[in-house]
């Protein structure tokens, strides 16, 4: 750890808008793949201030009606003004017989959530994590695809997780050892290190 | 560390609502008080999901205007609802010659939002914390009383942390240290650890 860091003197804030995935839902450290990475930010004397606003089982559609003013009360101009979106698991799941959001709806949430947000804030996206489940997870894979798609489109860096959590030894036994969808700590530590060995994450 | 708790079975949601001291600036562990008391209820195996509304710069006027919203998104009615308030430094601290928040306005906030509150979900209210500076701690610690006293006749638990802290041989050294506002590391232990050993917190 170096004494000095360029970034130590910007007034960083950062936002990260989503599901139970981003709250870090299961995690025994209550910190989650977004806490892993600004804690790790900090130690590094990056002077940053973050907010968790993930929601556990919301959905592009809960995301679409709230994250601008969640995100205009917590990044104020005269700071440096972060982004970072994960959603997609909730969509794709079935609820009483139907999806939750359909396609077509997601990827409009999709397009119009990224495109508002990349013309105010530095944005990111992280595309959804896998679950132990076939059929669900053929679905998470599409959308992981179309999303990426739509972020390219916009020029928002987007990675997509699904197939390496997916092949992780830890991700999806974590899932089913706990309740069949969210990891625990390694899980959690596992997603952390993909953002943060990144190109595009901002925190290297 | 017993294998079985009774509140392990539970679906509790926990909301912490305030400003930059609930939110955790400056602590090392991006943890912040709450964190803490969180990380300690999990270790203990109680089914907890902890969503931190601390903002900087957030007065009692800004939180009345988010929280209710905030608060919804988070809390479903099928879960153990629970909400912790903290705020008041912002209110009381001096912007381009005058308070940022009359006494008065502060007071109605403060009864509002509790009232409003305790209706619907299970309610707690910490106090705010002193600063390195006496006539801003003047204010602060008549407010903090102020707001004990609104508390109580609404039968919401109030703890009041001002002297405590004051007289804490870590807090206000870190924030002489820091920023002349928050502690860091040892600060935020010992706010957990007062409302840890509080009679009315939820998780003993």
């Amino acid at each position: 750890m170096s004494d000095y860091n360029p970034k130590a003197s910007t007034d960083h804030r950062i936002c990260f808008v989503g599901d139970s995935f981003v709250q870090g839902t299961s995690d025994q450290l209550c910190l989650g793949w977004a806490g892993r990475l600004i804690q790790s930010a900090v130690a590094r004397r990056i002077n940053i201030t973050h907010y968790n606003l993930g929601i556990r089982r919301d959905t592009s559609r809960d995301i679409a009606a709230r994250w601008e003013a969640e995100c205009a009360a917590r990044l104020p101009a005269d700071c440096e003004q972060l982004l970072v979106f994960s959603f997609g698991v909730n969509d794709t799941s079935i609820y009483e017989g139907s999806l939750r959001v359909p396609e077509q709806e997601s990827l409009a949430n999709c397009q119009s959530i990224l495109s508002t947000a990349t013309a105010r804030y530095k944005t990111l996206m992280i595309g959804p994590p896998p679950m132990p489940d076939a059929s669900h997870n053929r679905r998470v894979a599409q959308l992981d695809q179309q999303f990426a798609d739509i972020a390219a489109g916009l020029n928002v860096p987007y990675l997509s997780v699904f197939e390496v959590l997916r092949k992780d030894e830890h991700w999806l036994k974590e899932a089913i050892a706990n309740d069949f969808a969210h990891p625990r700590q390694q899980g959690y530590e596992r997603l952390a290190g993909l953002v943060q060995d990144w190109s595009e994450w901002w925190f290297k």
